[in-house]
């Protein structure tokens, strides 16, 4: 197995201002290649720690890809650090006159673009430029003792972008002994799905990841190709109602079952607050089968935009079976769709009661076949709440439309 | 400054299969009170990797706080790492009594947290046990030269409790002679704001982040209190419209000035499709202002809900400021609030046209005061677009409520 690791620089890391998520985008790269990815290390923007890194993995890895450092502001030191470690100069490569070229009918960015030239054209005498089709640094590129290594900005539009140019070259060695598979199982607790399979879980020669999240519990096995069909044969047999083959989430699950069957669905959301639709449409393609969804926060919404009544709102609340209930119903309504789902519950941290503790949820999934509706009680905090609350919304939706 | 490390054990991690979020909520926690987190590592969950782990850190820190690997299934390796690593056995912590205690009443889960008490209670004999408030697994801590050791569970909830519930004592040093602040400016490009601060940004005893995300840039400034004070009042004088202290996000400065206003918001949603209201809604006590959303994301939905024309839908388009102008008219109208703002635009990657490119975005703000609009064209794949597009929406909805 061919093996890397993974950098990024930045204070605003180490300081928690920004979440890191391109060694996340770049590890599922290595993950669905075969690759072996020993280390993700998150470093300070200091020359000295640059040259640190490069030390330790040098000579250790196949390939080494660090991301930040490379903008124009005093703290952007990866260039420098890169001609100290291989101990060369820089000089300003005119493959900056194609990121140039790209801004040249916007006067002020080809102000500002030629005046951040130096220092973000500059290259270390003994690396290569790697061109930035979205933004301006030039990224960098050395060979040294059997390690590739990449220097690519933190920005993630730019580093993907540039991961993407750079793949056929990183993947060129490919893994013809290595498969991987996910299954998406719902509503069975990973002891219990573990007990089933233990002719899966017990192989030697499969790597399994067991991963919860309510209500599904993902199963990741990775190995030898035919051992992993295997596999993958032997959970869909105990498990029929996983998700389809090729769905990576619940809503993607929802979309593919809606788009097969030819019919629409729309949300009615609570507390949810808007993230049952955005995970729906969070996905290209989701207009073709997505309505619509009623964020209705405030009772007076509930009761004008989905018709909700005044007696439910009073006497059971709206955080009640029959609010989800009424809820659904009038999305199918309003935004004339098959099916439709509603949310309404207690995300917390304040508003929960003895009866209605913080995170209580009731769902209710509408079709012409009828209304169903359920009621959680959901751990964490409001946004942990929240997501499993989508998750769990989104996977009765499935449900439904796949009977 | 004390020092810390923080790592992440979990081949679920290094798959890309999950994001790593708790070493970024603990890093805000360092930084927040002046310590130095010298670096965040994610490694494989194999018992030499871990005690490799112990090995570089021990001794050159104060703190190494390390994460995952203390569930009950065979690739939990934590405890046996600490155990070898310390040269010690382990044995069964009673405080575990107080775990299962917890689900006393509910036979299912009691008998799986009896099943589960080997390993989950299995503490080193040199280390000791870290109680777990909302899951199952005992925390393990020890100190050996000089650094101390905490091993919590990787499942953030519990992270988190236990985090807080160790803090009192991880933070009982206090740096009063460090302090940070955040100051969100809108609309100025990071360029301008730097030159026109030169006495904050060149002033060595300061540490400046400057850290955009369009249409905002963040600056955040750590060092000395006083010397803190007074670049804040130097960059607040010269933005006087940066978001209010105290507020982190655009969205909290829409709740905040509404609240203040005494006003209602609603939403408009196509492209963000629910975005807008999620972020919102992620607020807690948002509900005191927030009516809700209508995502409309067929053309049908937005003339039913909202009351666009279908001349508009059929001459100018879905994404057209006339369609963004009446769907949040249309908003404020249905959730009968005092400010609405509306997103209509092609997020991609497909739907784009000549006239119209992927990233096409148009806004419309609403009041009695009347309509205002905008287009912009984003750049980014389909999720950036999105999340550009619900920061320039609430934060065009922030400026109208302040007037």
């Amino acid at each position: 197995m061919p093996s890397a690791v993974l950098a990024a620089i930045g204070d605003e890391l180490l300081s928690g201002a920004r979440l890191e998520k391109n060694c996340n985008f770049m590890a599922k790269n290595f993950h669905n290649r075969g690759w072996e990815l020993k280390r993700v290390e998150i470093i300070s923007d200091e020359e000295d720690e640059i040259i640190n890194l490069f030390s330790r993995w040098v000579g250790k890895v196949d390939l080494l890809i660090i991301s930040g450092g490379l903008g124009p502001t005093h703290d952007d030191k990866t260039r420098y650090a890169i001609s100290k470690y291989l101990g060369c100069d820089l000089y300003s490569d005119s493959l900056y006159d194609k990121v140039v070229e790209r801004v040249k009918n916007d006067p002020r960015r080809l102000e500002y673009t030629e005046r951040c030239r130096d220092p973000q054209a500059m290259i270390p005498k003994l690396a290569a430029p790697i061109f930035n089709p979205v933004g301006f640094a030039l990224g960098i590129k050395f060979e040294k003792d059997g390690t590739k290594v990449l220097a690519l900005p933190g920005v993630p539009m730019e580093y993907e972008a540039m991961t993407r140019q750079e793949l056929p070259e990183i993947f060129s060695r490919e893994n013809k002994n290595y498969a991987w598979t996910s299954i998406i199982i719902l509503d069975v607790p990973e002891m219990t799905i573990a007990n089933k399979i233990p002719e899966v879980v017990n192989n030697k020669n499969l790597h399994v990841s067991i991963l919860p999240a309510f209500p599904q519990v993902e199963l990741i096995i990775r190995g030898q190709p035919l051992q992993v069909e295997d596999a993958e044969r032997i959970i869909r047999k105990q498990f029929p109602d996983s998700l389809p083959r090729g769905c990576t989430s619940i809503a993607e699950a929802v979309l593919f079952e809606a788009k097969a069957k030819s019919v629409k669905v729309s949300c009615a959301e609570s507390c949810t607050g808007g993230l049952v639709g955005a995970s729906l449409t969070n996905i290209a393609g989701s207009s073709e089968v997505f309505n619509g969804s009623a964020v209705t926060y405030s009772n007076e919404a509930k009761m004008k935009i989905l018709g909700v009544s005044e007696a439910t709102l009073k006497n059971l609340g709206a955080v009640s079976e029959q609010c989800a209930a009424e809820m659904a119903e009038g999305a199918l309504r309003v935004y004339d769709s098959d099916f439709a789902v509603s949310t309404t519950g207690i995300a917390g941290p304040d508003g929960g009661t003895e009866l209605k503790p913080v995170g209580t949820v009731c769902f209710g999934v509408a079709s012409k076949a009828g209304t169903k509706t359920f009621t959680k009680k959901l751990p964490g905090g409001r946004s942990e709440v929240r997501l499993r609350a989508v998750r769990f919304a989104l996977s009765e939706l499935w449900k439904e439309i796949r009977k």
